[in-house]
C-alpha cells in the first residue's frame, strides 16, 4: 500500500515554522506497513493545493494531509480537497454543534467563521477532535482503472492531530490492508556517556544491514537506541528484539537508564516512591529546568516536598555541599539535592551536585564544556543522574 | 520568481530522520525574495525522483534540492537530475581529481564507487564543496514556452550544504532575478485572546492579497502576527511595514507584548529592572515553567530574589493572596507573584494568580479549560501576563 502526506501552510513554506507533523506522521504510517514515497509541503494557495490533492490521489493509496482546517480564509484544506474530488462542499449540522459547544464549554460563542469548519466535501466524514474545534475529514475517492484513494485530513495543532490519528485513521487505515506486517520499535535510554564512545562500545549492534536494526539519535546529551524488528504479528517482533535489548544492556550496563519514554526525573522518582523517601531540590545551574522536570513528573508533590531556583548560591563544592545539608534540615526531606555551578577556577566550565542524606553529602564536580544550547538541560540531567546513581548504589 | 525545494532519502520519507534542511532553505529562498509553493520529499526511488524533478522544473524558476549525492548506489540525485534535463552524465576529472585529493589529504585511498561523485548532468557545472567528499551540481534546464528553470542540488549534510548556499547558491540566484527584491519579516507578540477573536478585531489586516501580507500563528496561546514586505532594499521594506505595524498596534492595544523574539517573561524582567524593582516567584500551577522562564531571562537572578515551585498550595483566592503577601514579607521583595490552581467547585478548570505589591494585592482568576498539553504553558503565561498588565498599569 502506498502512502503520502501533505502538509499545508505559508509558514511551513517559508520557512517561518519547522515542519514535525509530517515526520511524526510518516514514522506512524511506515509502522503500520505503508510505503511513503513522497511528501509535499504547499503554501496557503488554492491552485496549488489543488493540484497537489489532486497528485497525491493518483499516486497514492492513502493520503494523510496536516493542517489548513482553521476558520479563517486562508484555511483552504476543505475546498482543496472537494475541488480534487469533484464534488461540493456541505454543512455537516452534526459537527456545527459540536463546534458551538466547545465554545460554549470555554463560556464563548462561537464566532460567525467557525462555521466554515462544519463544511465538509459531499460523502466525507468528519474525524472527531477531541482538543480543538475543527474537525478532520475523511474521505475515499474513487480512481478511474486503479481502486479508491483514502483521504485523511487533519489539524497541524499536534496537540490535537496525534490523538485524531491514534483513534480513528490508524484503525481505518488497518482495514484497509490485506496482509498487514508488523513493524515495532523498542527504545533505550541512555545518559553518561557521549555518542561516539558509545558506538565503539557496540560497533557490530549497530551495523547497518543487521536485523533487528539499532538505531542511534541523541538529543541533548540523552542517547536513545531504537531496536527495529518487523514481522507477522506483535509476539514475532518481540522475539526478534529480545535478545538483541539483553545484548546492549550487559554491554551498557548501568548507562541505560530508561525505556521508551521514560526520562531520568521518572526513573529517579519511582525509585524515591518504592523506597518511600522525599526529596528537596535547590537548583542554581540549570535555569530551573531540573526543577521544572521533577515537578511535571510529580504534579502533586508526593516525592519532591519542595524546589527551589535561585542562582544566587556561592560557586562550588564547599558551598554545594553545605546548602544540600541545610536544605534538607530545613524542609525535613529525606534527601536533599543541590545542583550548583562549579569553582571559577577550573580549566573548563563545570557543575557541582552534592546529595545529602542521612549522615554524609555525596559530592561530585563534573566538566560542562558543551554547547551552551544543551548546558542547562545537561546540568540538570548529570544532577538527576548522580542521584540515579546513588539510589541504585551504583557505587 | 517560483522556487522549490526538494529533499532526498528514505530516512526523510520513513520518518527516521527530521528534515531540517529544508526550513533552512526555505527561509533563505524567501528572503531572497523567490517565491516558495511547494517543498517535496521524495524516497530513494529513481522513478520517484525523476517525476519530482520533472515535476519542479516546470512549475519553477528555481528548484533548490538536498540529498542523493554520496557515492552508494541509493544516491540518485544526479542520475535524475540527467533524466528529468533529458541528457547523458559524463565524468569531470577535475571533480574527479579533488576528490581524489580529499582522500589523499585523510590519508586514504578513494573508494572506486566515489568515482560517482563526480558524474555530472551534460552541461552542467559543479558546485564547490570544502567540507566533504560530494560535489554540488547546478544546471540550467531549458523549458519550452518559458525561460530555462536553474536547478541546484546540494548535499544532505547540513555542514556541507549551508556554506555552499551561501557561497555559490545564493549569488547565482541573485545574479537571476531581474531587479532583486529584498523580503523583510516583522513580527509582532500577542497575548490574552483567541486567534479567532484577534482576527475579527482585524478582518482586513489579516485579508490575504494584502500588501505587506499579515500572516497569524498560534503556538501555546501566543499569537505572532507576521508582516512581510518586499521591496528594493531593507530601508524600503521598513517603510513598507512601518503603517501596517502602527495599525495592528492600535487595533490590538495592550494584547501585543512584544516584538520578533520577545517572550512575556523579558518584557515583565525589563519592566521590573528599568523600575528598580524586584520579583519573588512561587508557582503551585505551572510545573516550574514560570520559575523556569523567568531564571532563563534573569541568569544572575538580578531581579528574581527567590523562586519556589511546589503543588502544595491550597486553592483558591484567598490562599494565593496570602501566600503572595507572606511571600512579599519573607523575601523582602517589591512585587510577589504567586500562581496557585483555581477554586475545585468552578465549572471550568481554572488558575489564580496572585500579585503582593506594597499595600495590596492584585487577584484574578482565570479559565484554563485548554489541552492538557498547553494548560502548563498558558498558566505560567497568564501568570506573566497579570504582572505585565499590573506593571504597565493596564487597569
Amino acid at each position: 500500500m502506498r502512502g503520502e502526506i501533505i502538509a499545508i501552510g505559508d509558514e511551513l513554506t517559508t520557512g517561518q515554522r519547522l515542519d514535525t507533523n509530517t515526520q511524526w506522521l510518516a514514522s506512524r504510517l511506515t509502522d503500520a506497513g505503508v510505503h511513503v514515497l513522497y511528501h509535499t509541503t504547499v503554501a496557503d494557495d488554492l491552485r496549488a493545493n489543488v493540484d497537489a490533492f489532486s497528485a497525491a490521489i493518483s499516486r497514492a493509496d492513502v493520503v494523510v494531509t496536516t493542517g489548513g482546517l482553521g476558520p479563517t480564509a486562508d484555511d483552504l484544506t476543505r475546498e482543496s480537497m472537494a475541488a480534487a474530488a469533484g464534488v461540493p462542499l456541505e454543512l455537516d449540522e452534526v459537527s456545527l454543534a459540536k463546534i458551538q459547544e466547545m465554545f460554549a464549554s470555554r463560556g464563548r460563542e462561537m464566532p460567525e467563521r467557525n462555521r466554515l469548519q462544519a463544511m465538509f466535501p459531499a460523502g466525507a466524514r468528519p474525524i472527531g477532535n477531541e482538543h480543538g474545534t475543527a474537525p478532520g475529514v475523511a474521505m475515499s475517492v474513487d480512481r478511474p482503472g486503479q481502486g479508491p484513494c483514502s483521504l485523511f485530513a487533519l489539524p497541524g495543532v499536534p496537540a490535537e492531530m496525534k490523538p485524531m490519528w491514534t483513534d480513528s485513521v490508524l484503525p481505518a487505515i488497518q482495514t484497509l490492508q490485506p496482509a498487514p506486517r508488523t513493524i515495532r520499535h523498542r527504545r533505550l535510554k541512555c545518559f553518561g556517556v557521549g555518542e561516539s564512545h558509545l558506538e565503539q562500545m557496540m560497533p557490530e549492534l549497530i551495523a547497518r544491514q543487521r536485523e533487528p536494526l539499532v538505531g542511534i539519535t541523541v538529543h541533548k546529551a540523552t542517547i536513545t537506541l531504537r531496536i527495529t524488528a518487523s514481522g507477522a504479528d506483535e509476539a514475532a517482533c518481540r522475539a526478534a528484539i529480545a535478545p538483541t535489548e539483553d545484548e546492549i544492556r550487559q554491554t551498557l550496563g548501568a548507562l541505560v537508564f530508561g525505556e521508551e519514554d521514560e526520562e531520568l526525573q521518572h526513573v529517579v522518582l519511582r525509585a524515591l516512591a518504592s523506597l518511600g523517601q522525599t526529596l528537596a531540590v535547590w537548583d542554581a545551574a540549570s535555569d530551573g529546568l531540573l526543577v521544572h522536570w521533577l515537578a511535571q513528573a510529580d504534579p502533586n508533590g508526593e516525592v519532591v516536598l519542595s524546589s527551589e531556583v535561585t542562582p544566587r548560591l556561592q560557586r562550588g563544592e564547599r558551598a554545594a555541599s553545605s546548602a544540600a545539608e541545610r536544605l534538607r534540615a530545613d524542609r525535613g526531606a529525606d534527601l536533599a539535592l543541590v545542583l550548583a555551578r562549579g569553582e571559577i577556577d577550573l580549566p573548563v566550565e563545570s557543575v557541582v551536585v552534592a546529595i545529602a542524606y542521612e549522615g554524609g553529602v555525596r559530592l561530585r564536580q563534573i566538566p560542562n564544556a558543551v554547547h551552551p544550547d544543551i548546558n542547562a538541560d545537561r546540568s540538570a540531567k548529570l544532577a538527576l543522574n548522580e542521584l540515579r546513581k546513588r539510589l541504585m548504589g551504583a557505587e
